[in-house]
């Protein structure tokens, strides 16, 4: 496909592009609009691809769009799924370029969803495209792409579960994730799951001046970071009660095998800029982003945060937390047990909500699957090295809820890179992982 | 006085509303030409009340307004303190009318800086107009009118040891407080002081993603809710080494006589709408306030705060932290030790950095002097009641820098209350407390 890529790279840029251009934030009413738009030009895009039909489908939140290209009943059915909304662009002050204004320079597209998910999804295309045009395709394949992965993908389970006869298949493709660096490329077999919920914590019913108050009344944000601070306990342990009822411990073979993937802590430490790292005991730092569940504060505000000093004792505190779920946790028994845990340390001079706002179970990807087979095999041959099996510290929420709706297993052949830096500022995505990505996909369906 | 009021009422509004229209919020950069307004339109004031002179004098910040009338140099020396500053007007959503737009109703003024100090220093303006058109005045009275007391008073302690000669006075009259309710009036004897601080905690150089990260790299939030929770320990002390070495333990004598001031626990956990109060273990309500150090959080951000949840792991946290002092503690010696003791409390992950934003002495005032005197029997006649002597728990940095300057004690006549939520949204000050205050000084003049 190399010479392919070479002959329409330029056209390549620009039918990404226009994608990248549109400012597709789920999280962020004020651009449903976008969300629409984008997953018109998506459907475009897949026409103009070779496939047979594509929709956007309405849903109760943003479109989820569907294409496909059935070539003959008797062959193996791949199903792409991708997402083509994006994370919001704060802190934008930090962005070096527009974020929906794409760039390319350092040998790499800069943009928000240069690489999550636009780009990688984009990789699907093209290597559809090509192996289409060339009358490569033994396959039919069928697209899925949604425009909620950034906000819990609340639309699409129910849709699949609409539409299970339409998206039959042998394997859900997805290239959403990282691998270990170019030089160690590697296969997620495993993803974590997510509790992620609001929290808030009220005082006096309001602000109040701290001079007069202060010392007397309980302040609602000294609250709110006492009990943040007790749900980690020095162990790095998360305190919620019943949190790890369901946590699978893996064998000393599994660590074993997991901890075979190359890790440089003093590169890790340099590319963060960070002393020491911080951890649940007893673990490295590879299985505490793949095999342990943890918390974070993803967002916290409260109080007079402005130019300036006042002296306020503010009436509420803030706080958005997430949990990173491992199998078998339950995403809404982890929502659950922590609404219930979060009320019961509250002390009595502090009202408290706990508000759920997205959620999803963790899974898990057999390794002797046909699937996993030729996805190592292509990128082996790209590569030229074997790639090794790794565990995703990330959720794709919607990747456990197709596997159990559609009986199929998920298949996560990720092109990323940390240098990436998705969710952040100046997202980007090296070119030469774009193209070693359509070159392994377009393998991939040579060997499946 | 009642009856000029009476008379005046109507030009008497309009006037104090043409300072209340003016937004000088003094921590704001942006309203640094509204403060050049409000000072020169107090000057106007100034001179139409009957002042000889009045001056807008600049300062390295916002400018000092100076006035005065000296009617005979035999006669005892008044200097009025104010502050024409107001506080920010955060959260907007919340005020029910512009904060900017004073309207009358429910028997009083409402707008930011009804009270404080606008509505309280124009008292003094119309005590001395009424005392001079109807020749009662027999002091010389100065008045010196500050545009940073909001933000610590930065310029007006160096303006004021630079005309100390001209600040020449038998006592400092302010108008800047509470008393305990409208049936019991009080007198302040004593505020506290303060050092007020940013803090920024720093982990990885980046925004992450929670999912790739969460487990293994310390969260800045995390830390910072850590940090601050262990700021104050379970029996509500302040955990700052040396924080309470100069801290004046008061005798069980004079906690009996603060004690002897009314207060309802129902009325005020019912006022703040909270079940239970809390502060330093072994210490009243009104101790915990008036003659105990606390500290609060007067702010809080980071990470991801917009709608909807974006899984960030964020490069850095930050807070505003402000420490009230008692006498004999020193605000500049707390800041440093606050400083260290949170440098000196960060783990080895982060990175933190402190700075001191502003801060100012506590002081008291003694009951025996012929100044607490008059005020006490100019308001026990206004009243129909004896006020008690108070602590206040607030600050006024700048009065204990003047009391040092120019040897002169303050005396504090406030005629704030509580529901007024100065610093608050829906700031107001009831019309009886400015007519009765006006009463009070115009009677405090004739007692002296």
């Amino acid at each position: 496909m190399k010479q392919y890529i070479e002959a329409n790279k330029e056209r390549f840029f620009e039918e990404l592009f226009s994608l990248l251009r549109i400012p597709s934030i789920s999280s962020d009413p004020d651009h449903k609009d976008d969300m629409v738009r984008c997953a018109g030009r998506l459907a475009e895009l897949l026409l103009a691809a070779g496939a047979d039909r594509a929709e956007v489908c309405p849903t109760a939140g943003h479109p989820v769009v569907f294409g496909e290209k059935i070539l003959d009943p008797s062959y193996k059915t791949v199903l792409v799924y991708g997402h083509y909304d994006v994370q919001p662009v704060d802190p934008i002050e930090l962005w070096k370029s527009d974020p929906f204004e794409p760039e390319i320079h350092d040998g790499a597209i800069w943009g928000r969803g240069a690489n999550d998910d636009k780009g990688q999804l984009f990789m699907h295309l093209k290597a559809f495209e090509y192996l289409l045009s060339e009358g490569l395709l033994k396959h039919n394949v069928k697209f899925i792409f949604e425009g909620e992965e950034e906000i819990g993908s609340g639309s699409l389970a129910p849709w699949a579960r609409e539409h299970a006869d339409l998206l039959k298949a042998d394997v859900i493709l997805v290239s959403d994730t990282t691998m270990i660096s170019d030089k160690v490329p590697s296969i997620n077999c495993g993803m974590r799951g997510l509790s992620y919920v609001e929290v808030k914590v009220t005082g006096p019913n309001k602000d109040l001046h701290s001079g007069h108050y202060g010392g007397a009344v309980a302040n609602p944000i000294n609250v709110l970071c006492d009990m943040i601070s007790s749900l980690i306990d020095k162990d790095g342990r998360i305190t919620v009660k019943g949190f790890y009822d369901e946590v699978v411990e893996l064998s000393r073979e599994d660590r074993d095998m997991l901890a075979r993937a190359p890790f440089d802590m003093d590169e890790y430490k340099e590319f963060l800029d960070i002393e020491e790292v911080k951890g649940e005991k007893g673990y490295t730092t590879l299985e505490r982003t793949g095999i342990r569940p943890c918390l974070d504060v993803n967002g916290i505000w409260g109080g007079f945060t402005g130019v300036g000093s006042k002296t306020v004792l503010p009436s509420e505190a803030h706080a958005k937390i997430s949990m990173r779920l491992v199998p078998n946790q339950d995403s809404e028994t982890i929502t659950k047990l922590f609404t219930e845990h979060f009320k019961a340390i509250a002390p009595p001079y502090v009202k408290v909500e706990v508000t759920p706002c997205h959620g999803g179970d963790g899974f898990l990807i057999p390794l002797s699957s046909d699937a996993y087979k030729a996805a190592a095999r292509a990128m082996g041959e790209v590569y030229g090295v074997e790639p090794v099996p790794s565990r995703g510290g990330g959720s794709i929420a919607i990747l456990a809820d197709l596997q159990r709706i559609l009986n199929i297993d998920p298949l996560l052949m990720g092109f990323g890179l940390e240098r990436d830096t998705i969710h952040s500022p100046n997202e980007s995505y090296l070119l030469q992982q774009l193209f070693r990505g359509m070159e392994s996909i377009a393998l991939f369906y040579q060997y499946y």
